[in-house]
């Protein structure tokens, strides 16, 4: 293949795309992507982070016509979405493209949602773009990975931004030439260090790159011009940030194979090493009973040696280093049957009885176990044991979080910032997005109380 | 020398500077910097490219509080910063590090003015913080350079956005810990392709890199935490960025090898290989007068081969062409002994008389020229002959344009935009910076009136 055309005929393809070109199981995954985004960018909501970045744009802020999705102020619709793509990656709760660890709905539903506020955009068309964000910044994505993400780049940022442009792009009509600079632009803003991962400005990436891609579709609305080769030329994106260009991965199969389709939503609020024994240790609870759990003696694990490389503190301190501790991970599953965002408190990590649970937890790595497998026996106090294999963890890519386990992810997260019952609203207004004459709906029904944000605050 | 702390000293070097550590002739080229660097915001601000940028970013305009330079348009800070930082370079006239390749005022300055329109900052404090800002990014430039800038980046963006952060950061009063965030948050926004060159995006490099950067430092002023070894990190700016990484360019002789202070300025508004032929040609108009010019019959250059090379077109047919034409360029210096944007413009590389007297210069490659020198032979209808060798064009290292020099180039760009009068009164003010109690000034008095803007444009 050629790679004097990437980016003028990858413009072409999304530009001639219809709604209708898309398969229907792409669509609906589609929609548990934004339901599962939705869900992350409440629930992040109130988070630190977002208050610090918060003060310090909104001296900057024009026309406040879009929402922080899960608060009361709003914002002009590009720092809406550098402040979406935050809030929705703060908690590492979002959604992952496996092939990539791209997160890949920050920065487009992002950038969507802000265009939704300020211009006429049905449900179905936020849909539409959505997939092909998503589709534009995993093939991206997959042109240069691992390569790309080896040098030290933030995919999610590097790559988003080329999502964010394109979804925007589409979504208010640009013609084929006004897409290939809307990429050019968003390819010379590509940008993201993974040295920023342990601190806020690991969740800045998604946001800007939402911002910044949404800013390259109007740029070029606006007739501002650029390259038309960004991605192959000699001086362009992918030769300059990666050693690895495979551009098959761009334009091979484009409208057959779906990237999109490929998405996955963590069912835990950590690293994904770990999910194998959350799950297996939540099953073990809903077998024994919470009064049961209380009689354990000793919790011994078998898991793949990645999992004691990456998450091996057997001493956390705090919620974020909850995050990295097995140990703490499994005793909490075991004894609240948690593994969401309220798992990984400081608060929850020091409570004595986990600490207690905790320390009874030994894990034993073997090569042979598989990353998304782990073998948990548990002895009780009378000397009697129970042992439970998972083959297979939720979430992973053999095992999907099915339309019920997003729900519970979604209201567990929502509840917390907007409360039960506006929550369960969001949430089944998110699963209609197809059918809303206007996608800003979801947005503004985001929005909680006076009363409850003073209460997540 | 360890790459350990290579971002903490510089943030503690900057934080610690007061200005009065800076040498005198330091805050002299400092001085020199800004007035060139106001010259080119007006001349450039009502380019096609400025035009464009402006229909995108109004619709998400703040408080409109910070000023366009020469225009009557206003924005908030951070899209005035933008749009200056585009103004500034869109004609390829602003100022040069010459070993680096960097144009160092339109990143830093176009910051700092914003800021100054938005917070209290004297000109003298304004000014500290312009030759802050030029100093870490040429001194960061100069750390990777020449890897980085070959491999694609284009360095005045990939650096600049460094410079900002610390210049605004600077002049907010961060302390090193926040400024280390700054940097930081500079780090993973560093970004522009080289590929852009020749389409609107190129300017659009130092404008982002003034707007991402002044943001930097705004974000950390809120508490928005980021690495702080970004610099010199694994996975941080040089190890990603670039395959050279020099941090003795960065640390060494901090406050006593003064990058800032060899800044230069382009005379004419082209590619500098073409500037000695300029410089010959209008000494040889001036000796010989424009009647004289009239009986030419032919000129022939000797010139280093790079100018062949690089402006060898014998036949332009547009403005941007002809600084791409060293045969236009000559004919314009000898008839109207012109070298500034008013040469290089549709209208004039079209003029009859200038096609005419073009056609009769010939140009011979000598591998002994050095680059900023050429031999002129000019032959008369009458057969008499005049030599003129430059041997170091002016604007070249061993030839900075004088103060005298600079104001002319100032009003031959201002005058076109804002009118004589108001030029000069512009200019006066700029070589007061450091006596003005509101910084701000500067770009109030710029804005021209009603009429002329509609003249200009």
């Amino acid at each position: 293949m050629t790679a004097m055309k990437v980016t003028a005929e990858l413009a072409d393809w999304i530009v001639g795309l219809k709604g209708t070109d898309i398969p229907a199981e792409v669509r609906e995954e589609g929609v548990r992507t934004f339901v599962n985004w939705i869900g992350c960018a409440v629930g992040g909501a109130h988070h630190e982070t977002v208050d610090a970045a918060l003060r310090a744009v909104e001296p900057f802020s024009g026309p406040r016509k879009a929402t922080v999705l899960g608060r009361r102020e709003k914002l002009d619709a590009l720092h809406a979405a550098l402040l979406n793509g935050i809030t929705s990656h703060v908690l590492d709760y979002d959604d992952t493209h496996l092939k990539t660890i791209i997160h890949p709905a920050g920065p487009v539903a992002s950038a969507l949602m802000g265009l939704a506020e300020i211009r006429p955009l049905s449900g179905r068309d936020l849909l539409t773009a959505l997939i092909v964000g998503v589709e534009v910044e995993c093939r991206i994505g997959n042109a240069v990975y691992p390569d790309h993400y080896d040098r030290g780049w933030h995919i999610t940022g590097t790559a988003g931004v080329f999502g964010a442009a394109a979804a925007v792009g589409y979504a208010i009509g640009l013609d084929a030439q006004k897409m290939r600079w809307a990429l050019g632009l968003a390819a010379t803003q590509s940008a993201g260090l993974r040295e920023m991962f342990g601190t806020m400005t690991k969740s800045f990436h998604p946001g800007r790159a939402a911002q910044n891609g949404a800013m390259s579709a109007f740029l070029a609305e606006a007739g501002y011009d650029s390259s038309e080769q960004a991605i192959e030329a000699k001086r362009g994106f992918a030769n300059v940030m990666s050693d690895k260009q495979d551009y098959s991965e761009i334009l091979g199969e484009l409208g057959t194979r779906w990237e999109a389709a490929l998405n996955s939503y963590k069912p835990f609020a950590c690293g994904i090493v770990i999910h194998p024994t959350i799950d297996g240790c939540q099953q073990i609870r809903d077998e024994i009973g919470g009064a049961r759990v209380k009689e354990i003696a000793k919790v011994q694990l078998t898991t793949h040696p990645l999992v004691l490389e990456l998450t091996g503190k057997t001493a956390p301190k705090t919620g974020l280093e909850g995050k990295f501790s097995v140990y703490h991970s499994a005793a909490c599953a075991l004894l609240h049957g948690d593994g969401a965002p309220t798992a990984f408190t400081d608060e929850v990590v020091n409570q004595p009885e986990i600490v207690a649970l905790r320390d009874k937890v030994k894990a034993t790595a073997d090569p042979n176990c598989h990353e998304a497998s782990v073998t948990i026996e548990v002895t009780f106090n009378d000397g009697s044991t129970l042992t439970k294999h998972v083959e297979r963890a939720i979430g992973s890519r053999d095992l999907p979080l099915t339309n019920e386990q997003l729900e519970t992810k979604f209201m567990n997260q929502a509840t917390l910032v907007i409360g039960d019952a506006p929550s369960r609203a969001l949430l089944d207004l998110a699963w209609t997005i197809e059918d809303l004459d206007r996608a800003a709906e979801v947005a503004e029904v985001s929005v909680p109380t006076a009363k409850l944000q003073n209460a997540a605050v």
